[in-house]
């Protein structure tokens, strides 16, 4: 089941330059794991912004909060969730 | 080149059935036309509304306005666009 | 799978007084007959509105949109949809 | 008499994790007392938000601000309340 | 039980300037009856606006929305409400 | 003259709790001698909000501004004030 | 006493041209015999918008509501009111 | 050329006593010896909140933006300009 | 002096294809004297859009008026202005 | 390939002076440095506001994103995109 995902990252000023920076690094690999699976399907850079648009493959809802809650930068993270379906005039199989 | 655009759809109660049926229609093989060619990459419904997220893949701003104003449904949607880029955590060859 | 759906309706004022009764009797068969099957778990009038709030237990987003685009009032209708799961702290077992 | 209540969560980064941990756990045994009473009829999570939807069955406004006020996260919370009442499609007796 | 209400008309161009009088004398008439039995305690025009901020005196959300929607220029108003509660710093006996 | 004023109070969370504890017994004293006086004529509370609807009854403007920036919590609030006068349906007589 | 108001005009395109042109030429004429009366201080246009930011001089919130609501566009406007009074720094004796 | 600004101004708690109320006093003599020159024709207070409504009479943007951006509050400020003209209606011949 | 102008185009439905056309071909030609006069600095047409960003260059806010209200587009069209001045880092002579 | 930028600069306060001032100083030789390669074809300040708005040339998405989050002054900025392309009524040649 698909679901279409904006994420707005604003991590404060005051958090130390090297934990920020570990946690980047455990965003991406988390990140990566996830897609690596096929449960996270895309994921794009917003130009300009440092927000993303991503699309998640899961089982349900509770899949999906799972999934978003455990992201290393979810402390810093606005997200705005939409579920999505397979549109009518689609042509692709998979975007289901 | 990436955009995400969101459209919503609108059309006026004054329209006649037949009218919006044909130009549904249309609508409907334009976009399965851009869908073969490639440049209108996904298109998903969201639920609940009478709306869609789509990738499109153009080669630049004025070829995306084109194929966006050509829609039969032009004149009733609310479009909203944003350029997009290769994320740096994707793993994902063509979401450039 | 649980859905929070906000409806707002808004009935123009050029729909005959006849046609506006009968979509309105058809909308209360349509509702109460997915209430019955379980699938319209809760619906509730939001006081002072032309509105309700309703929690909705379907297989996926696609049987959602089904659901709701099959509204008699559907294209009269404004609807927002949340995705929701269990709360940790819920007591309730099919609050799932 | 029942309301509609969103709730989102936001702790802020100087509170210390522990003085988090207890005001987390106080909140949830708050919360399941309630849910016991029957006066917490509903709490669901939205997903990928820190953010619920609850329904309450209480006297009276009076009382509902008594429990929402009382809630240990109450200081970290925006709240919006909804008076509800029976739909009149509404096949479920105690969903008045 | 108080509830604070804004009105909101817009009475639509096309309505026949004798239904917009009859209807505004009926609204009249039923805002004095309910006026008179105390259940609808204030009312105060908002300079400048067509629109009023309300005070109601009323049993439940129920009878609240029974009044809200029986007003004759209910189809031509956007209602927003808000259930209100003694002030801890009032000193004034009624407004409970 | 009356002016109807909404407050939402927002009280830092780096203020020290004995400080804060003061400043609301100040409001609370000065808010109830200016009821007493006739110029605050209603205070609510709104349900699930630390906010209050309140109707003031002043000579004048700079009067009304007077009495709301001499607010202890002046500082912490977010203040909304809408000028009001006798509504045309109003039948009583000191809502002026 | 002195209000800010903010005036949108919104003539409807179905109102014939030569009732249009009446409305607006009895506008003026009342738009003019006002400020000759001292009660419409200031009348500006707001550049590339059919609007206006005015300040009235009247007696009370009842006055500006007479004057406001008798404009001929009245039912044509949009109109936000915010009262003012004699700022500290002010220079000028007439301001207040 | 006149312009429209409305600027409401947000003290952080963090600044001391004494430098907030220095800035203050200063703010207090820009202001003056600018409304003695005539580049600052009006300033008038928002009732209830700490924000000002001001008309600007200078020689261009660039001078405009000198003015504003020379306020010793400014960097504590939210401004909003509107370019202003003579209104049709007008019968001052300096509202220009 | 230079003024930022955003237009969002919106003919209604209701108005005859011709005579849209030949408002369309006037606005055109409107728009092209202006540029050769050097009035109209540039305009960008904004992707899936209706819309338009432009630069006008005049002698004051009463010439932007002028401009912009004589558009023959101008009854259909949101318009919002925004003054601009040479940017302190601009290496551009003419953008001032 | 032109897009329009809206850059809005907001310094938090806890920012000591000298790095502030270093880091506006690394901005300005970023900006014209871009500008000297035309890549950053305009910018203009918006008046009253620390703020900007500017026309950047780039070969696609990926680049704008990589000069914009090269600001300075990124990590205090919130940044919106809007893609741009040739308007049929320009005349101007380098406006595509």
């Amino acid at each position: 089941m698909l679901f279409h995902v904006r994420m707005d990252v604003n991590i404060p000023r005051g958090l130390p330059a090297e934990e920020a920076k570990a946690i980047i690094a455990k965003e991406k690999a988390y990140s990566q794991a996830l897609q690596q699976s096929g449960k996270w399907r895309h994921i794009w850079r917003i130009a300009g912004e440092y927000a993303n648009f991503s699309i998640f493959d899961v089982k349900d809802n509770a899949e999906l909060h799972e999934v978003l809650s455990g992201l290393p930068l979810f402390p810093f993270m606005k997200i705005e969730v939409k579920p999505l379906l397979r549109h009518p005039s689609s042509i692709r199989e998979d975007d289901t």
